[in-house]
């Protein structure tokens, strides 16, 4: 992870004013690896919160902005100007700036899900991006070391062609009905700012992409049953989807706000014809490993046997000192900062992408037809 | 459990030769509470294991059995003749001695599932067994201390309205090809003698018998995706099931034969709107208890907080030493024995009966015409 | 375990009586594998209390003893004579019986403690066993499928030259001062029944012997600090003890019962050059087995890579169906049957015995003198 | 954590040149909540390893130091001179560099042990710091969440008088003679270097600091039992240590490097008279508490019922999703920001001092004199 001599990168973010939970984790696990600088903010579209915002992270105060417009065109005119930009708004709140900034020449770091509809999604591919600018969708759980290592597992066959993916994200802050104050909470039940799914855009498509990503599997289908349990709530807070893979690999997907007694249970387990692979967010430093007919093998970051993507420099301290969340986000940050520097060949096919953010969409989206009409079998190409 | 002065109870066995395996357990589970003197069996249809294995247990020449007809027969008309008898055959030779041993005033107790086929589960209705002849099904996980403590929570609103279950069950022993020699593989992936389903029968039913035994909740409809993975497997080794109940909960079960590193990996997770519990097979005597806004507790067999069920006279070991499979199943043993001897008014409610056989097998029948219906609703009360 | 035809062996107890704790878990464990039956006793010194346990465990009234000289000598002079007793009563009542029974010919198995002095312990060199009567310590924590592989997983020299034992019995029922009414509590507090040790003798003696049992390693010498926390306590509460071992491997041993949030916590360590083995009571069916610079593997009874000793005939039930307590105490029972049988000659080596009882006292008063003597080293050979 | 609008502090470090472990991780702690700026370094004795590590992190060429007393003397004389320092050289290279930037008026942050020798951690009181420049010691376990909430539960008498401390810190790594060309062993395994303790200084202190962080009691006496298991090692590899502490409590601790199977295994489990908490850093974010008579309950880092310190300002990220060991680190660079910018006073209690410092010698020194004297008891005080 950097230190090696490269300059810092100027960087910018839009949203993140002082309360909000992922423009925090954000500036956090930029500042992890020392690749960025955080120099300009269009933090909050009222601006006493924007400058007061700024302020607190130390913006000077002429690059503390109340619109992303001007942002973009006036970081964009500077010589010392943002080179990159972290969108942390909203999800209906994704596409404007992500469009701007990216037409603007600069580089482009997103919160997921990438918008708040199919439709905002696949217009991101009629931008044309100024001299090369980039993007990364911060699908942060594919940071973990040890999911890169189930990745590469995978792909070198040591499980064998997958036949079961078993993938859950359940939590419980949404048991009960949010307080009114909760701003967390309030444009995550929102339709109309978080699009048209709940529980299944804010975590389902997590815990979907995480799947996806180990596996490399190619999504055929879903069949979903969506519910809202809390009364009043407009949007689903707890999801049960049965996957059909290319292939024939099947899998089954569990996301839930309603959970009682979870935190970010988030878990993978993928079986394979000969090998299994089994994960948990809250202990992520270690992965079961079983291979059929022998004990089961407990990997640990850093570890014995460890992949190159679960030691020497891709982890930043020993086996056994534990890492957590905000390393596996630094981590996509520092990546995106090596292909920004033209050094980072090697991440481009590990860092979640503009196609990446459209899949999730066509998931989300096949995932509710799929529940409005029964549950019946929707492919994510027919959406 | 037992030691209370009651004379032991007579008891026969249908099945069970040596080698296999669940005649051993059952064995083993009527003597661990010294309620049961096995004296008689039909432990095999070839004469010559018949006689080997009523010698290796210790059973009289005269009443080793090469036939259960002639057993029932031979053994209503002894003075000291079997009070009760144990079926442990393949499934499809479950109806037969439940008919013969029932209507001779024989108390059955039969292994599950109740029978091979819905329409042999349905006629057990019209027997008349003699003389209040009862019936126990061995859905033996019901008998864990903390599985009756859990019903009874949820029994007593502590968990409020249960809004989600999951419920697995995966284990990896038909991963690949079983090996022709292997007695217990054989006949279960053997569609003439396990029925219409593979792991869906053999699993899959006590999977779904835990969730509905400690949840309570009636089941409306399932949506099912049951796979063969193994080359040449006639019967499902994997099943995907979506389930929902009548009030508006949902579930999803998940029983695979292939899920390399599992070895009987049981678990049960039910959430309600004001609390939660999950627990596991692997080491039953703790169970998860989550109420919301509190920290998680662990309750423990014979533990603070236990319930009558998970403590006192129905464990046998102080909290901490752990009791196990062979225990819970010796549970429903002793209990059948206080129901046959007229003391057991408090068990009837708990112990699974013809009633739980039989929707069972609606279950079975259910998923399996679903998964052909391209996972289609499918009622309970319609097949 | 047995169901080859042998005859049941004949089974009496001395001590047990209704409510007592371990002389129920004495006859589930001799009931299990059905090897034994129990025909007389001599369950407690009050004869209405011998009378009412025995006849609530099935006992004839002529075979219910008040006496256990009179249960001795009458037991022997009958042809259908006991041929084992079981002595359950407390330390101090262990060698009187000890000494009658094998002098009249009756094998014995023997609750721990084996006394509740060394000089008695010593004393029982001297009987003279008739006919050859055979003595077994039940030293239980033995019979875990596990610890016997463990055990051969030392001696197999796959751990290499063993370097450091931590082991440790934390419980917490003595937290506070117990009920006078805790029949279990009076006696294990009271020196006159208990001996010189409380803690140290109740568990401190079960955690040495599996440490001693597991690694083979023999005992040069201890270091002990025994304190009675709770007030007015005679006998120690918690054991704090550093261990020498001949050949220069050194080791920790803690048992407690004030340890708060410990129900019976036995759990042992063992660390040799090449490799360690680490199992804890509370999960009995696992134990993991690390090999220096490869992951750590989950071993489990019955799994991949087991020994004989925690596979095939030495376990009942597959793996991931969880084994516990009650079982490995049969275990001892069944191996103890075949050795009264004739063909038990592999178990010899693995059944607790009378010299295992004797430094089981020698521990014990080697630690209370080091504790007395400000936790002076203080060898075995020395007390 | 930060992001109050203050200036960034002005850092540099003495050692931590590329390839060090501890500089790179005092580095990142620096980075994370953003309340630093490094910006000048004597990271090597080597020039030429100081020029590049400098470089590559970052550093301004005329800020790159080869001696620290040339650091100290430049920076004091800067006007934008460094206002704190942290010290990460091997232990014998704390004293020199510590006494320099005290007394240049430079804030000291110091890995530990705080010396090689307890003589020099003595001289370290003569020291006159200038315009009341801080010290900061970085026992860095004490900056997780979690332990900060033990600390407070037993200061708010929750776990009633403390009667026993277990704590341990088993690793692996020196299992085996290390290679020579490896850094990080060759100098811990040199008593020139290291001190007179090999792991009771390098990770026996840690776990000392943590139990006595954590329970506040005062140690009384130390008998030990130190061993250097692999051949030809000088300093000592696995340290056995029972501890008295003022009041009558009992402490066991165990620190091993070459408990195989263990990668950073530091554990604490503190028993009082009335709850107890059990806590390990594999998995830091979870934390065992124990009230009699009650069941287990697992409190989590920002869960229910967390304290200030495991919530709220004192987390960066929610419940469930997990921090490390990092950000302990970073907490007690925050804090001493806070202490540095005088808006800390809430910090200086729980912010390791020169005092413990001390006390961690004298617990070494204590600890080897006993081991040298047969494990008798040896007085802190006497040392």
């Amino acid at each position: 992870m950097a230190e090696n001599g490269a300059k810092r990168i100027r960087l910018g973010m839009v949203g993140g004013g002082t309360g909000a939970f992922i423009g925090y984790v954000h500036r956090i696990a930029a500042r992890i690896d020392g690749d960025y600088d955080l120099v300009a903010g269009a933090l909050s579209s009222r601006p006493e919160v924007a400058k007061e915002s700024g302020r607190n992270i130390g913006l000077a105060e002429d690059r503390i902005y109340t619109s992303y417009e001007e942002m973009a065109r006036a970081e964009a005119a500077r010589p010392d100007g943002i080179e990159a930009v972290a969108i942390v708004t909203p999800n209906h709140m994704h596409f404007g700036p992500t469009k701007a900034f990216l037409e603007a020449g600069i580089h482009v770091i997103c919160d997921k899900p990438i918008t708040s509809t199919l439709e905002d999604a696949r217009k991101l591919l009629d931008i044309k991006p100024k001299n090369g600018a980039k993007f990364l969708l911060t699908h942060n759980y594919t940071g973990y070391p040890l999911i890169r290592q189930a990745r590469e597992l995978v792909k070198s066959g040591a499980l064998g062609k997958i036949r079961v993916v078993q993938v859950e994200y359940p939590q419980d802050w949404l048991a009960v009905e949010a307080d009114e104050g909760n701003k967390q909470a309030s444009w995550r039940t929102d339709p109309s700012k978080s699009g048209a799914g709940g529980a299944i855009g804010d975590i389902g498509t997590h815990a979907y992409n995480l799947a996806r990503f180990v596996t490399g599997l190619k999504t055929e289908a879903v069949a979903a049953d969506l519910d809202a349990f809390v009364p009043g709530r407009q949007l689903d807070d707890n999801v049960h989807i049965m996957l059909r893979f290319e292939g024939g690999a099947k899998g089954m997907l569990w996301a839930s706000q309603v959970a009682v007694g979870h935190e970010n249970g988030l878990q993978l387990r993928v079986y394979g014809e000969k090998a299994s692979i089994e994960w948990r967010q809250d202990n992520p430093n270690y992965m079961w490993y079983s291979e059929f007919g022998k004990p089961k093998q407990l990997l640990t970051r850093g570890g014995a046997i460890s992949s190159p993507a679960a030691s020497g420099m891709n982890i930043r301290i020993p086996g056994g000192h534990p890492e957590g969340y905000l390393e596996a986000f630094a981590t996509l940050y520092s990546q995106f900062a090596a292909v920004i520097r033209g050094d980072g060949a090697d991440y481009v096919d590990v860092l979640p992408s503009l196609a990446d953010g459209i899949e999730g969409m066509q998931f989300i989206t096949a995932s509710v037809k799929s529940s409005q009409n029964d549950s019946r079998w929707t492919k994510l190409s027919d959406v």
